[in-house]
């Protein structure tokens, strides 16, 4: 069993604007420090594959499909292996 | 200028039901090897501090007032110095 960890970002080109209205409550809660703020999702999909190679094929083809837009959005896969009794 | 990588999850024993539309929308798509799924959403800070403990102090500090609700949600906060031009 593996678990990808997959984190899904905005486009460096694409505006974020639920992270410009996180941004603003922060500064109104005095975290002045924080300058700029990008909002994304992250994913977990615990996956039954043979290999790594495959359950990372898995995970690209599951962002791909449905996870991510790919025009406006990257994502990033890690895996990792974890015993199957995590498996819900 | 440190940016922080925040990865927000629901604690393990809130449902997610959210993880379960994708679970089933995946399941519908083909993509039977995925096994359970969780969503959860990554948060990126770019915090102007003078060294690495204060920039944590601050992002557990917007994690705590802000970004994660610490009944249903753990966070983890990963930071990485950058340069001063990836400021927006």
């Amino acid at each position: 069993m593996y678990k990808a960890n997959i984190r899904i970002t905005l486009r460096p080109s694409i505006l974020d604007p639920q992270g410009k209205a996180v941004h603003h409550a922060l500064e109104n809660l005095g975290e002045d420090a924080v300058k700029r703020v990008r909002m994304g999702k992250y994913v977990e999909l615990w996956i039954d594959a043979a290999d790594e190679a495959r359950a990372k094929a898995i995970a690209h083809a599951a962002c791909e499909k449905l996870l991510a837009n790919q025009v406006m959005e990257d994502f990033v896969v890690e895996l990792e292996e974890v015993a199957a009794e995590q498996e819900a």
